[in-house]
């Protein structure tokens, strides 16, 4: 099974996935956890070039291919050999990332992001969870963070239009996105997860 | 205007590039030269990822998307602004190369590689010269070469499906790429690039 994480800045994914791959394993499932962009020795390198606000240049057709580019080598290098292992994967960010920040996010339109990741479309997400935070909110929570990367210092309107870009996703994806309230406290989103993913894994 | 060369390994385009621009700057062009991919700095740190043979596993469609990428970026850092100073821009390899490379060689398709190069195909070419070399003479003059690249030590089929790539290409683009024998004299070789550059020139 293969399940990915979605959300904005700050909408505490990364905590939400380690609790989900502790509780998962308590319960006796095989189950990896892994990232975009990168996860892999050359995908985390393209992910440094794609990152590093020491590449500031980086324009919006590169970003969108360098992130198609490590998801495929992620995929090859990660995913599918977990996957055909029969293991549990999940992701922090996938495919729908590229659509929110890049199709909607930087107005590169869904059918040229859609056509640079024809690879990872034979990869569809059995289950997404996107976490939905207003960007306020979410910019507020990652403020103390020491490392920010080339995104996370982007203006206020671009996270706007990344958060109405995944709302059109979870319109479009009715039955693979969940959609949840990322201000809600993280027990109760942890039982929201656990509860669709039983009823995936026992059907 | 802008003129790539094209060609497989040992085809001696950086000589000729070279001889070209010192002919071009005596006769008072004002002209730059430029390669892929890289060209620029971060063009550069991709090239690094796609062509350092530590990255080995590198799979065939993380290659097509990061020349692509590539490519969009050497575009916005250093060819469209020396094209706006209507300066001559020469680079070495360009779109063509990825058609013969990834979309030949490689098996990927043509309709693939057009796809992630959106961008790239609002720049075509004004001329191509592709140097036409047989693998096996080609690989030979590079035999010493003391850095090869992850494509270098590819073995000689690719680079004969690479070759018969690039010869579909000059029967598609009969107008734009001018097929010189790379196993004419370098002097003859320049005699004839420069005559069709001064077609170009004074037309």
């Amino acid at each position: 099974m293969f399940i990915t994480f979605e959300g904005g800045e700050g909408s505490g994914k990364t905590t939400l996935i380690a609790n989900i791959k502790r509780i998962l394993f308590e319960k006796g499932f095989d189950c990896i956890t892994t990232r975009e962009p990168g996860g892999s020795f050359v995908a985390e390198a393209i992910r440094t070039v794609v990152l590093d606000p020491i590449y500031k240049g980086v324009s919006k057709y590169t970003e969108a291919l360098l992130y198609a580019a490590s998801r495929a080598q992620h995929l090859d290098d990660v995913i599918i050999p977990a996957l055909k292992e029969n293991k549990i994967v999940i992701c922090d960010r996938f495919l729908d990332s590229s659509l929110a920040y890049q199709a909607y996010g930087r107005d590169l339109g869904i059918d040229f992001v859609l056509a640079v990741n024809t690879y990872a479309l034979k990869y569809i997400p059995d289950l997404t969870f996107y976490i939905d935070i207003a960007p306020e909110i979410g910019l507020e929570r990652i403020k103390t963070r020491s490392k920010k990367d080339r995104l996370d210092n982007e203006a206020n309107t671009f996270h706007t239009k990344v958060r109405e870009g995944y709302l059109k996703l979870v319109d479009l994806y009715t039955e693979r996105i969940i959609k949840i309230d990322g201000k809600l406290p993280i027990v109760e989103i942890e039982e929201i997860i656990m509860k669709k993913l039983e009823e995936k894994l026992w059907n």
